[in-house]
C-alpha cells in the first residue's frame, strides 16, 4: 500500500483526533510527526500513540524531508501563516475551516499555493459524510435532473459558551459556513445572493454578544437553483443533520443517522432510537474519509474533492449573510 | 343523530364533491338544496344523487328557510356576493378560499357576517388533514415547546395552465395561499414580515406571464418563530405535502403518505410506493373532516377550527409575499 | 353507471356495517333488501338508512325478483342453509367466513352453488386490503421470483371473551383462517402439509376453555414454499398485522398501517403514531373493496378474487392445524 | 488505560480480520504474538502489522508468559485441542464457534475450562451488534414485557460452496446455529423442543450433497415463549439480517442497517438504498465489541455476555433440528 507521510500542526482536541483517525483507521497515512506550542501537554499523549517526532516550532514539521504533507489544525488566526509557509515548503496542505475570517488573507494564501503548486484542501468534512455524498452523487449522476430547490438543516444538541460566540465570527462564521458550503456542494453552483433571517430564541446572552442562535438563510444561486439553509444552536433531541436536493427530475433526501434501527411498540408509545447528539458520532465516518480523499489526490489518482476555492467561497458568503442580516436586505456575491 | 340542512352554492368540480363527501362521508349533513348558474350541466347528476332541490338563482338557496346552513363553491369573483347575502339571510357560512383578491372587500364580508353574527368558516382544508391536524396538536400540547422554526414544503405534481396563471394572482394566491393559512396554524401567530424569493425554472411561459413556478418564503412570526415555505409547481414524483415544526424542547414532522406501506427489494433496488399524485388522494379525509368541524360548530359544540379572519390574514400575507419578490426586499405587515 | 340489486341477509353488526358501506361507498350497488330474524332490533335503523324492503324471512329476500345478489351475514350455523336456498334461487352470493366448520357441508353447498351456474365469493376481505393486494399482485407480476418463504404476523390487540372461544371452534378457526387463506393467496399454491405450535401465554381461562392463545404453523405449499404464521390473541400495542413474500429474486413486504406519518422527537423520545387498535380502522378500505371486486365479477366484468374453493381449503387447513397441535406431528393434506 | 496482551492462534481470514481489529479499534488490546501452521503464508502480513511475535507452533504462544488471554481463530476441528491446551496453559479464552461439532468434546473443553477457572468466550459476534444487543436489552429491561414469539430471519446474500456444505453439517450447523443462539440470547430462556422444516429451492446441487437450503424451525422455549427461525441461502437483495420479540407488554424489532439515509424518488419509483450483501460490513461493530467486552471481562469488569455453555446449547440444538428434519417430528432437548 502506497503511503504518506504526514506531519500535524497544531495538537489541540481536533488536531489529536486527526492524528488518532489518521493512525487508527486510515492505513494509507504514516503520522511522522506533530508540533504544539503547548508541548508538554501533549507529550504522555504523544507517548502513547508513539508519534515518530514531537515538535514545539511548526517549521521543525516543514523542515523535515521526510514530511510530504501537514494537517494544520491551530486556532483559526494562525492557519493563513502555517498555510503559506507549508507552501513555501512545498508541503501538500490539509489545512481545517475557516482558512481564515478575512478575505483577502485567504487569497494570499492561495496565491501562495497556487505558486507552490501544492494541494491545498478545506476541512469541510460534511462533503465526505456518507448520507450527503450519496445525496451530490445522485445530483451529479444527472438522476434527479437540474436542481431546484436546495434545503439544508443544520441544528446543534447545545449551544456553545457565550465565550466562543463572541469570538467565532458569529452563527454564519462558526456553524452555517459548513451549510454554505454544502448547498455549493450538492447544487454544483455559486451562489449569486443571500438573504439572511435571524433571531434569539434560545439565549438572550447570545443576543447580548451580538449574535443569533436562529436563523434562515435563502441563496440564489447561477444555475438559477433557490437554497434555503436553517440552523439553531440548540436542538434538544440532537444532532440535526438533514440535507434535501428536489430538481427537474426528482428529488433526494438524506435523512438524520439513527445508533439503531429497533423499533419499539408499548400499549403507551411506538419508539425509535434518537438521533446522536455529539458531532463525532455523527460524521466519524467522514473525518476519516476526508484523509483517505485527501491522501489520494496527494498520489495524483483523484482530484480534490474540496479545495482552496470553496474553503475561500464559504467565507464570502458568510461575510454576505451577516452584511443582510445586518441591513435587512438581499446582498449580491 | 344532530343533522344540519345544508344547500350548496356554485356545483362546479369542487362543489360536486363537496355535495358528494357531505352525502356519503358526513352523515351529520343534509344536504337540501343546490344552487347552479349552468343548472343544465348539473340536472342529471342532481337527479342521480337524490338533491332535493336544484335552483339556477343562489338566492333561492338562501330564501329557503330550511336551509341551516350554505357552501360557497362558486368562482372566486363572488363568493364576497353571496358570502354577503348569506349572512343578511342568516345562513351559517363555509365558503371556499380566497375569500377574494381584494383585502377590502374581504373585510366587508368580515363585517357583515359580524353584524349577522353567522358562523364563517373559510375553506382551508389542509387545516384538517390528519398529519397536519396531529402536529398542530402537538404544537398546542407544549410538547415540543416554544416554536421557533415552521419549515413548509408544497408541490405540486404539474404545473396548472398558463391562462389559468395568467387569471389567479400568482403562485402566492392560488398556490402558497395555503402555506401562509399552515405557518399561521402551526405557529400558533401573526406574521411580522415576509420576504419572498422566485425564479422561473419549470416553464418559461409562467414567467412569460408574470408569474414564477418556484418560491421560497421567508417569515418572521409575532412569537419570534422564523418560518420558510418553498413552493414548486412541478414534483414530478407526486404531490410533495410536508411540514416540520421545531421548538424549544422539540420537534414534530409530517412526511408524505403513501398508498400501501409495501417496500420490495430486488438485486437492484429497494422500492417504497410513490406518493399520491393528486390533491384529492391527498386531502380526502380532509376535505371530510372540514364539514363534520364545521357542523359541530354551528350546532355550538365546538369553535371553528378556521375563521373568517383566517381567509382574510392569508391573503394579506399574499399581497405582501407580492410586494416582497417584485421589490427584492423585506416587507412588513 | 351500471347498479347490482342487493339484498343483505342478517342484519347483526356485520351485516349492518356490509349495508352502510355499500350504501355509503359503494355507488355500484343498490341496497334493495334486508332480512333479520330479529327484525324489531333493526327497524330504527334500517328507517335512517332508507332501505326499502324489511323482512323477518330470509326467503322473502330470495323471493323478491329485483334482487340480484345476496350477502350472507347470519351466524356461521346457518351460512350454508341460506347459500343453498339462494344458489337455488340462482342468486350471486356473497358469503361470509367461514362457510361452515363442517367440511362435508361446505362441499354440498358447492356443488349446489355449481349447478345451479351462480357466483359464489367468500368473505376473506383481507386479500383486498391495499398493503396485502400490493404484495400479491407483485408476486404475481414476477418481479420478486418464485416465493419461498411466507411470513404472515397477525395478532389482535385483545383476546376475545372466553365464552366465545368455547364455542368458535378455536383459534385456527376463529383467528388464524384469515391467515391459512392469505398464504394460499399469496404463495399462489396449496398447503401440503401443516405443522402447528402452541401455548397458552395470555389468559389461563382460554387454556381451560381448551385453545390456545399464542400460535406458530408452518406449512409446506406444493410449489416447494415455506410459510409461517404466527397469532397471539393479545398485542397490547393494537393490531398487528404484516406480511412478506421472500422469493427467488426479491422480497416484498407489508408493513402496518398507521393513522398519521408524524415523527415527534424530544430530549426523551422519538415517537412514531401508535398503529390501530380495532380490525375496522386497519380493514375499512379492504371491507368496501371485496363488494366493487364482487359486483365487476357479477356483471361479468372479472373473475372473483375469492371463491367456494377458497373458503374450502382455509377450513380444510384449519383442521389440519388442530389435529397437528393435538397430536404433535405434521399433518398432510 | 488498562490493556490486555493477547495472543490469536490461526491467522487465516478470520484470524487476521481479529489481529487487525484488535490492533485499529479496540486500544484496550495489545496483540504480542500470533501463531499460524502455513507461517509463511503470514509473515509478510505480521510485519505490516508489526506483531511483535509469529509462530508457527500455537504452543509457543501459550508458553510465552506475557499472553494474558488467546483468540482461537483455527479449523473447527482443532478448537477443543488449543482451548484444553490453552486452559492447562491458564490463559484466558476466546473462541471461534462452533467450539466443536461433537457434544461431548465440547463437555470435555468447557470442563478443562472450569478445572483450570479462566474465562472461555464463544465467538457469538452477533451478541455484540448493534440492532440485536438494544432488542435484548429492551427485554431484559422488562419493558416488553415476558416474551411470546421470537422471530428471527437470517438470510445470505449467496450459497457457500457446495463442497463447504458437505463439510460442514449443513445449514444448522454452519448457519442456523447464530440464530439458536440469538433466540436463547433473546428469550433469555432454554429451547425444550424443535421442529425443523427445510426444502431445497435454491441449487439442487446442495441436496444432493444431502442438505437444505431454506428452512423454517420452530422452538418451544423454557419461559412458554414460542421461537421461529427462517434461513435462506440465497436473498438477492443483501444479507437479510432482522430480529424481534414480541411480549406480553409490547415488541422490539430491529430492521436492517443501509448504508445511507437517503431516499430518491423520480417519476418512475421511490428508492432507498440496499441492504448491505457482506457479513463484515454488516457485523462490523459487532466483530469489534464482542472483544472489548471480552477484555472487561478478562479485567473482571463485567461478566461474560456468552460463554462456553452458551456455544454448547447452540449445538446441542442444531443437533436436535437435524434429527427432527430427518424424521419428521419434533424433537425434545
Amino acid at each position: 500500500m502506497k503511503q504518506l507521510n504526514i506531519g500535524v500542526i497544531g495538537l489541540g482536541r481536533i488536531g489529536r483526533l486527526h492524528v488518532e483517525n489518521l493512525q487508527n483507521l486510515v492505513p494509507e497515512a504514516n503520522v511522522i510527526a506533530g508540533a504544539e506550542v503547548y508541548i508538554d501537554n501533549v507529550r504522555e499523549w504523544a507517548e502513547e500513540r508513539k508519534l515518530p517526532n514531537l515538535y514545539q516550532d511548526y517549521n521543525e514539521v516543514l523542515a523535515n524531508p521526510e514530511v510530504d504533507a501537514v494537517v494544520i489544525a491551530t486556532s483559526t488566526d494562525t492557519h493563513a501563516e502555517v498555510a503559506i509557509a507549508a507552501a513555501k515548503a512545498g508541503k501538500q496542505i490539509f489545512c481545517e475551516k475557516p482558512i481564515d475570517s478575512n478575505i483577502d488573507r485567504i487569497k494570499e494564501v492561495l496565491a501562495e499555493v497556487d505558486k507552490a503548486g501544492v494541494l491545498f484542501q478545506t476541512g469541510f468534512n460534511r462533503r465526505f459524510d456518507h448520507n450527503f455524498k450519496r445525496v451530490h452523487d445522485i445530483v451529479e449522476s444527472g438522476e434527479i435532473g437540474d436542481p431546484h430547490i436546495i434545503r439544508v438543516t443544520s441544528r446543534d444538541p447545545a449551544p456553545p459558551p457565550v465565550e466562543y460566540v463572541k469570538v467565532s465570527g458569529g452563527i454564519f462564521f462558526d456553524m452555517m459556513i459548513h451549510d454554505f458550503d454544502m448547498v455549493r456542494y450538492l447544487s454544483q453552483s455559486e451562489a449569486l445572493e443571500v438573504s439572511a433571517h435571524g433571531a434569539v430564541l434560545i439565549d438572550p446572552a447570545i443576543g447580548e454578544a451580538g449574535d443569533i442562535d436562529t436563523a434562515v438563510v435563502t441563496l440564489k444561486m447561477a444555475n438559477g437553483a433557490l437554497a434555503v439553509i436553517d440552523n439553531s444552536r440548540q436542538a434538544v433531541y440532537g444532532y440535526d443533520q438533514r440535507v434535501e436536493v428536489f430538481g427537474s427530475a426528482g428529488i433526494a433526501k438524506a435523512d438524520n443517522d439513527r445508533p439503531s434501527t429497533v423499533e419499539v411498540s408499548t400499549d403507551q408509545s411506538v419508539n425509535l432510537d434518537k438521533i446522536p447528539y455529539f458531532f463525532l458520532d455523527r460524521y466519524t465516518g467522514a473525518f476519516v474519509d476526508q484523509f483517505k480523499y485527501f491522501i489520494q489526490a496527494c498520489h495524483g489518482e483523484t482530484k480534490l474533492m474540496v479545495d482552496g476555492i470553496d474553503g475561500l467561497r464559504a467565507v464570502e458568503i458568510a461575510q454576505a449573510a451577516t452584511t443582510s442580516l445586518k441591513e435587512g436586505r438581499a446582498v449580491k456575491l
